[in-house]
């Protein structure tokens, strides 16, 4: 003898066996049920309410008596108003009827998950959009309600949701309810709005969420399933901006320099995002108008880019944002590829010059949850560094400019087949050996892949290469007086190593480093590094108990070639992290949770955020900086 | 010596005397505040605060010593607590130096109005949009908040206002800002959203509402001054609808045809209410953007085709809208003429045949804040009819038809000029005498403007004296035998009664009313009585003791006429009163007064209504009223 079992607000649904407890019954039909004693019948955590008359309006029964009546063990767990109010203890009661169970939110237990890429985080899977699966009764000349008023009324009465209905979902509102007679699945975003409402068809509809991280060059997107957490799909782009200008304050000056410029900048942005969510979704043959959640993080610019804010203010001191906090903006005020009600939620900004990309950072690695001293570097043509534990944060933005991703330096390039990505120099010979991006062997074992360039970690390893091969000196100057036919004075008189001669890359030019390209990594490194000074100052610490680096180029970066170089203060190597895209995997987590949304909120009106070039040491101890270290030399 | 006194929240300012009573100034600057006792410092009821460092955040000051000390009544009068927080009593205290003083809520007295057409209605003038003068600090870098953080704060602090910000009012919230050096006007919505914010310029920038009444026929449009509660302008078109079906029906009907019709029907009435808006503020030399605020009454399935809901489930049994409650729709949503971040209201529906409209007749209105048992009577195509009082209202639709309206007519048209409005006829002769609109001196005196049809109250004005004459018995048929030349057969062999000659009115035939045409009417007036005797049934009242006519038709009805053939329940013709459009009546009270529209939601709800048709005897009634009263014909 089974019975069918229903259990509210998911809608799971299923034969289960008489005589099963509701516990085991919600275990079969994968619902999450808080049970702290794991159903000894002791905890009285397991309490679920047993539904009335929810079949149909006016035609009321009771299945208080589908189930075993309470034991005195129930009775005395339960307060007799619960009991009154339909209460039961999931695990003490046993099924003999049909059933219909509302499980209030304090039991229902969130899924722990583990959020794959990257460094594994794990997390609560409390999505901001919630499925409510309803089944209503159909209209009479006697209950004439109106179909908005009969869809929110339920949740009213049994949750206590005051609900707005989405303007484009209420047009549509008859039809689907009468699609299936009035049985249907509603999206409830945040227990405040309607924003979907589907007829439920055997088939369960995909709820998906996009979480998308946009750099000044790179724009990521994650599609996530917001029943399941799991990332089904992730894609990246080149921000379609690039074309105006690769660094933000061109952009900036482009968007001051006529009316309609800022639409322009903003189409852009939102066609790179909309490509990306029509890809990720057409890859689990999904539909974009099942993306019904999202999430997004950026740095400040970015973010008034990409919302169609007025960024003018973000380009000059004291560079004041024009919103600050967490926005939610409907999908179809932006123009976006996604169900047209979904909201898209901003994280919030820390300051003119450390975004939400910042924050998200923040939310994924929790130095604020954290005993240990931290030191967090994510490194982009703004270097963000966050310093902090349990007991603060403090944050500063470096402004090392765009060496660091390959840009600006003669050969430089971005991290794609044909880059350069790892060197080592004979120091006798003054040879290099090098990997490149595409090629598993090194050169010069093998050349199929011509080096066509050289990527950011390419540099960092050149130099510090360069460095311990006395190559250039501790001032970062060549060695005029070296012998080699490698160390030459170049075209325009500029000293220059020659990594790749022209016969060997297939390029009609040889792959040089020149002094003005030791200079640009100079200029970054010793502006990453005096931000971390002046912030483990602040703290009154010598140095952070460990490091942490994220963004792509953490994740290739060699660790000791950035130590010799002087890059960070002087730490383990085995205290170095590279945790990959913290700041995509933070989006994910706000999407996934939304108990993140206010440990956003939270994060970034604690941090305190140091100028770091108000402090009036600031210049000295950059000029100090731009040298290399001198003991580095021989630990390395 | 004169200071500088600033009232907040409204901004009102100017030099005021020295060892004037705040009082005073508040009268000089028009700034409204309750005081009972009218400033004999006795009721307690002027307490205003005295705010501080408002001018500069950072540079806080006191004004607490730019009045005169509290006097020992004073002292008496207020709370501990008060006094701490800076609160003084408004009559008591004399200023001496330059002032900011905030006036809570409580205290600021709403202004008691007039509204001028139709009935004269007082109301009281506190819009939903409320207009705040801000002076705010500038940023440094020292004070680096987000702007609209900075524009938020202020009102969060001192008014505990937690406020969202329109998405496109954010956009370009930097230069507005900076515009005036951050002094700027907040428009606030309803306590929860800033719908407009503008540089503080010398002049006050124009804040207006509409007020919109969609009829089937005709849409009128009202445009305020939400400052004044002055109705500025109003201008009335038809319907573009029009040309898709005279009514409703047909245009449901043509909604379901084809995906698309809908936004079709959308987009005609919403041009069409788009048309007004731009005359109306073209005629005060405004601009549509200053519309800030709207509010619309119309029947339920206007409701749904000017809102884009789907109206399938009004066209038949049991009738159930999309949505009953009050919405508030964004102006842009809609794509209307008005500020993109205005929200319009849509007052709340009662029925699937009793709309908005009805709502907005009852809280013009206000049968339920009276003692007397009031019939309300709006005439259209369809009548709503409701009978209440303060112990409650019932209300019922009535299939009128348009007869009323004067179409279904053999010579009806509408109110315009051309049209016969009122008749007389010898009952010797049987010689009509009658008033064309448009021409003052009665046919045949003189005949200026011919005779090109007849409207709705010249159709109950021939009916009722052709039945006074005897040209048609009570049972509404022809006398056959009756000799004379306007009493004769017409062309399909129905009897019909020639009111003017072809040779009078310069048209090719003449102007008849025939059989048909008293079928109509006796069809029209026993669907309306059959409404009222069963509410008045429910109540178990013979009478009502007075009627109320809505409507343009209302206005220009003769009741004896309206009487003589039974249209509603016999009533002293000195106890039935016109009142115009109370519907736009209605509209522009919910627009001016925010209560208003919570008056109209809670009518909404506990107005009880009556589907006339499901009473058993209805039939049986209808049927019995159709023949017109036979003792009114002595009594006439």
């Amino acid at each position: 003898m089974t019975y069918q079992v229903i259990f509210q607000p998911s809608g799971n649904r299923g034969k289960i066996e008489a005589e099963q407890s509701l516990l085991d019954a919600a275990r079969t039909l994968s619902v999450e049920l808080e049970s702290v004693c794991g159903g000894a019948g002791v905890c009285g955590k397991c309490k679920v309410k047993i539904m009335e008359g929810y079949f149909t309006r006016y035609d009321v029964f009771s299945t208080q008596d589908h189930l075993t009546p309470p034991t005195s063990e129930e009775i005395e767990l339960l307060e007799e108003e619960e009991r009154k109010e339909g209460f039961r203890l999931a695990c003490l009661s046993r099924i003999q009827g049909d059933l219909v169970i509302y499980i209030p939110p304090e039991v229902e237990r969130a899924k722990q998950l583990i959020l794959e890429e990257g460094r594994e985080r794990e997390f609560n899977l409390r999505p901001s959009v919630e499925g409510v699966y309803q089944e209503l009764p159909a209209p009479t000349l006697q209950d004439n309600r109106g179909d908005a008023e009969r869809l929110k009324e339920p949740l009213a009465e049994e949750r206590g949701l005051n609900l707005f209905i989405d303007y484009a979902v209420l047009q549509e509102l008859p039809g689907v309810l009468r699609a299936e007679n009035f049985h249907v699945l509603t999206d409830v975003w945040q227990e405040k709005e309607i924003v979907r409402v589907m007829p439920a068809q055997k088939t369960r509809p995909r709820r998906y969420g996009l979480a998308v991280d946009i750099g000044t060059t790179t724009v990521a997107a994650y599609l996530c399933d917001l029943d399941s957490g799991e990332t089904r799909a992730q894609a990246s782009n080149v921000n379609a901006q690039v074309a105006y200008g690769e660094d933000i304050i061109s952009r900036i000056t482009f968007c001051g320099q006529k009316a309609g410029n800022r639409k322009t900048m903003q189409r852009l942005i939102v066609d790179t995002v909309n490509e990306l969510a029509q890809k990720v979704t057409a890859e689990v043959g999904g539909d974009t108008d099942d993306i019904i959640d999202a999430t997004f993080v950026c740095n400040s610019v970015m973010h008034h880019l990409f919302l169609g804010l007025d960024p003018q203010n973000l380009g000059g001191s004291p560079f004041v944002p024009a919103s600050k906090g967490p926005l939610n903006i409907k999908a179809r005020d932006l123009n976006l590829r996604m169900n047209g009600a979904a909201y898209i939620h901003a994280l919030p900004l820390i300051a003119g010059y450390v975004g939400a990309d910042n924050v998200a950072l923040l939310i994924a690695e929790e130095p604020h949850k954290k005993e240990k001293l931290g030191l967090y570097i994510d490194i982009g043509t703004n270097g963000e560094v966050d310093l902090g534990n349990k007991e603060g944060i403090n944050c500063t933005s470096c402004a090392t400019g765009p060496a660091l991703e390959g840009a600006q330096i003669a050969f430089g390039m971005r991290a794609a087949p044909g880059a350069i990505e790892k060197v080592e120099i004979d120091p006798e010979t003054l040879d290099p050996t090098f990997k490149i991006i595409g090629q598993e062997e090194w050169y010069p074992e093998k050349i199929d892949t011509p080096a066509r360039g050289i990527c950011g970690s390419g540099i960092i390893d050149v130099v510090a290469q360069m460095y311990k091969a006395g190559i250039i000196d501790q001032s970062g100057r060549f060695d005029k007086n070296r012998e080699n036919p490698r160390v030459r004075q170049g075209r325009t008189n500029r000293m220059e190593y020659v990594l790749a001669w022209a016969s060997e890359t297939g390029q009609k030019r040889d792959v040089v480093i020149n002094q003005q390209d030791i200079r640009s990594v100079q200029l970054a490194k010793a502006a990453l590094f005096v931000g971390a000074e002046i912030l483990l100052e602040q703290r009154r610490v010598q140095l952070p108990e460990f490091i942490v680096l994220a963004g792509a180029f953490g994740n290739f970066i060699n660790r000791e070639s950035a130590l010799a170089l002087g890059m960070f203060p002087p730490c383990k190597p085995e205290d170095i992290y590279s945790v990959g895209n913290a700041a995509g995997d933070g989006a994910r987590l706000a999407l996934l949770d939304r108990e993140k949304r206010n440990e956003a909120l939270q994060v970034a009106r604690e941090v305190r955020f140091v100028e770091t070039a108000r402090d009036e040491s600031f210049q000295a101890r950059f000029i100090e900086a731009l040298a290399f270290p001198q003991n580095i030399r021989k630990m390395y």
